[in-house]
């Protein structure tokens, strides 16, 4: 029978996660059932919002459970197939990530082209893009002349953002941690880019990058990004909200001194989860992506960990913030 | 010749104002230019947004000139007219507060009805009035079904907001500090008064007040008033963002630990300024806010100290917590 490995949450962290409440589980995988596939899985993705849901708390996205494989988008082949719609060989997407194998009723899965390579899926063309797409052109309310400023720039979300803005003509302003991520932002375009571990004061390194004020800040960081954006912005500025990676494993960490500055400048903030958003501009978001990356204008960077054995250490990489773009796993 | 005593920024306070920071100084007042009127005003504003213009920065008000008149909204009676579109006796409102006795083009004061009580043109039906029509209608979007949690209720915005909330048929959670201003809110039918300075958990003592969950917060407070309202919203909440009291005098203590809670629950915080909005929802406020005066859907209390000298305690009274309802000064 096949076998896959699987990774389990064992415990529910209070702080930030340690390799101790995961474990790497081994279990058999039957042939499929009628109307099923059997998927391997060639890559999986490990995303910040993924720690929210080891938290047992009503949000957005259901916790995990307990002693049982996790949850969350990958790309894979068919390698059985039970069911007319799909054949064997066709590449697939779902949210059966965190394991290497797995059935599936056919219509669970999605099938997609293999015209960009596989792992795009789940980056500039899957939800970190269409986060960014949303979170930019419709959170934010991007017009003509704004001055855009991004936190997490060289992550999953942040590089596409950074491209849109600057495809559609604005000045943009990013910040990210160390040089490497620095000079991949630089490579794609950005015209300001804040070293924020180089930085003692980021208010000022931002005024200084943005001495004309932000008009839009696209916010993945929180605490003292959040403050830096509050004070560098002009009146009218619009904020998208997609995370605030500072305070997820410790909340004190997201503390903000500066929203007052909100309301004398009338800036509106927008808190969203992208898949409220999805089946609105989804379509939209298809079509101008694959056009921008057709066209070369939309570049990305990943960074992979390799087998099912590293995907924790993948994880908890997002919050040390080794990964440049998006963290990948490779599985096959 | 008429004399006038007026009220100075003398010294631009770092933290809580002190008496000490302002100057009642007498001046002649000499006849009215042709074009002119002379006004003795009988009622002066004193309200919070005033804090800012003592500091020294770009706002969206200009600062206070040191060693000259303070300005705000005032309510008084014409008593020379060199204009015939006045006539002596006309009652008057205009910028000119914090003095007893000035002249004027007759273009840059408004006249208004004596068939509602003067000082109402200050609070119910001036400023402080449209404020919270524009916030809690047009910033928080309120709709049918919201439940809406008001902070500093008591005040001069707070009453109004909760009131207008209510004929609207919505469940209101008002916090105020002190029996006196729970009673006040009570009386006007709000359904939940919580006594901030009686609880020592704010977010619990929301939470048990509104266990549905919040839709609209109208912010005056900050600090742990917003992160109270971050914690008990509900998904797709709104916020208008009118003020943040707490933290006039000391930014620390706006301080917000929650807003991360604004990413998973798809909040939008919108800060504003009711001057950015008169033009556009002046004349539907005006009309709303006379029906409801005239139908008794709209009561207010006012707090009044008498006299220009009394004009600086008044002001300082706002920042802790002494006035239930309008904060006035009667200067005739």
């Amino acid at each position: 029978m096949t076998q896959s490995r699987e990774v389990h949450l064992v415990n529910r962290p209070d702080a930030t996660p340690l390799p101790s409440d995961f474990q790497v589980v081994t279990v058999d995988v039957p042939a499929p059932g009628a109307g099923e596939v059997q998927v391997r899985n060639s890559w999986m993705s490990v995303d910040p919002y993924m720690r929210g849901r080891m938290r047992d708390v009503k949000s957005y996205s259901a916790p995990f459970t307990l002693n049982a494989a996790m949850t969350g988008g990958a790309v894979g082949e068919v390698v059985i197939s039970n069911d007319p719609t799909l054949q064997v060989g066709d590449l697939v997407q779902s949210m059966n990530g965190w394991r290497e194998v797995f059935n599936a009723p056919a219509a669970t899965v999605q099938k997609v082209s293999a015209t960009i390579p596989a792992q795009a899926y789940l980056g500039v063309a899957g939800m970190p893009g269409l986060t960014a797409y949303v979170g930019l052109l419709h959170m934010a309310s991007l017009k003509d002349g704004d001055v855009v400023f991004v936190s997490a720039a060289a992550g999953a979300v942040g590089q596409i953002v950074c491209q849109i803005a600057k495809l559609k003509g604005h000045k943009v302003i990013a910040s990210a941690g160390g040089p490497e991520k620095c000079a991949w932002l630089k490579s794609i375009g950005v015209d300001e880019v804040i070293d924020y571990r180089a930085e003692s004061n980021l208010t000022k390194a931002l005024l200084k990058a943005a001495p004309e004020g932000i008009d839009v800040y696209f916010e993945n960081v929180g605490g003292t990004h959040m403050d830096a954006a509050l004070a560098a912005a002009n009146p009218f500025a619009r904020f998208a909200l997609c995370g605030m990676i500072a305070g997820y494993n410790n909340p004190e960490g997201a503390s903000v001194n500066n929203l007052m500055m909100a309301v004398g400048k009338s800036i509106r903030l927008q808190g969203f989860i992208v898949s409220n958003h999805a089946a609105q501009y989804g379509a939209d978001f298809q079509r101008d992506m694959v056009g921008w990356i057709s066209s070369g204008q939309i570049k990305w960077n990943e960074t992979i960990e390799n087998g099912i054995e590293n995907a924790v250490t993948a994880f908890l990489k997002l919050f040390t913030g080794e990964n440049t773009g998006k963290m990948l796993v490779k599985l096959s």
